[in-house]
């Protein structure tokens, strides 16, 4: 029970009160729903691998968006995390494939270049396989530092290197929008 | 007092216990307090109007912007209000000139373009008064409807006509916005 309590603690937002509350519903729990969910916790590192393209969280290998004849193979969208592809693909409005660099350059946290996962973009830009690369990490310090670097590592090669906009978001007052996004959003102007 | 109560109950946001508070405060307080806010109030409509060019608030005509040589008074940017501006003016990257529209365009609260104060604008593009109209009204339903308009109607004339952008704000992470202000920030995107 201890240790199934300890093991429980790690879990995000989860504390002593909480992971023993989970303890004893699984201990009053029915003998097939536990084996169930100690199943579904080791299946999910069995099956669950990285897309040997894009980096994207996946149970086959290449992923559902690099495998799909419907999507733009040339056209790459680089996140953050595999949990930002959500964003993107919410719009309904994006048909090209992903590329997660699993973080963002961080040097206080100890990410370099070299803990980023960007190895494999590269690659496919210097094959020549990609038109487009859409920096999509998010106009934080970080994202901002990470999407810089990479439209540099990527310069030169026959690619266009394009970045999301940074403005005031759509349906709200331009008088709630902090100084830095006004900014940018009249710095980003475009013609009509 | 009644009198005084029911007046101070028209201020936004302010009932009947804070009217009377008001009032309570105002009876208590030196003459010399209680005339000096009459004054205020009945000054401030005696002394400010509306700029004559870009019909911003001002007590001086024309404005502080429209009268000053640090300005760029070719370039316009087109707000709904003249708090709008006070948006732009923090970012402290704007060195143009403003017009004040008063209202958008809101047709079920009989709005439409004849209540909107643009004439004196239009008359210093055809004029060939201004190099670029930036368009500055919120991306809501309403601003996009102002902002469309607008640039129908200076269109033709030699004058550029430029939108804000439509984004993800500085600072914040692209898993938080909203489908339609990823949309337009990916049809938004820039090349770096």
């Amino acid at each position: 029970m201890a240790r199934l309590i300890e093991e429980l603690k790690k879990l995000p937002g989860v504390g002593t009160k909480s992971a023993q509350r989970y303890a004893f519903h699984i201990l009053r729990a029915s003998d097939e729903d536990a084996a169930a969910l100690a199943d579904a916790v080791r299946g999910l590192k069995a099956s669950l691998r990285l897309c040997s393209i894009c980096n994207n969280v996946t149970d086959v290998d290449p992923c559902a968006y690099c495998a799909s004849p419907l999507r733009n193979q040339r056209l790459v969208c680089v996140v953050e995390e595999p949990t930002s592809i959500a964003a993107v693909e919410r719009t309904q409005a994006y048909q090209g494939v992903y590329h997660v660099l699993h973080g963002t350059l961080s040097p206080l946290h100890g990410v370099g270049p070299d803990q980023l996962r960007a190895g494999t973009l590269i690659g496919r830009v210097e094959r020549g396989e990609v038109d487009e690369v859409i920096l999509a990490t998010s106009p934080t310090l970080e994202g901002e530092a990470t999407a810089s670097w990479l439209a540099t590592a990527l310069r030169g090669l026959s690619v266009r290197i394009t970045r999301i906009a940074t403005g005031v978001p759509a349906g709200s007052d331009i008088e709630y929008a902090d100084e830095v996004t006004m900014a940018r959003a009249l710095e980003g102007r475009r013609e009509v």
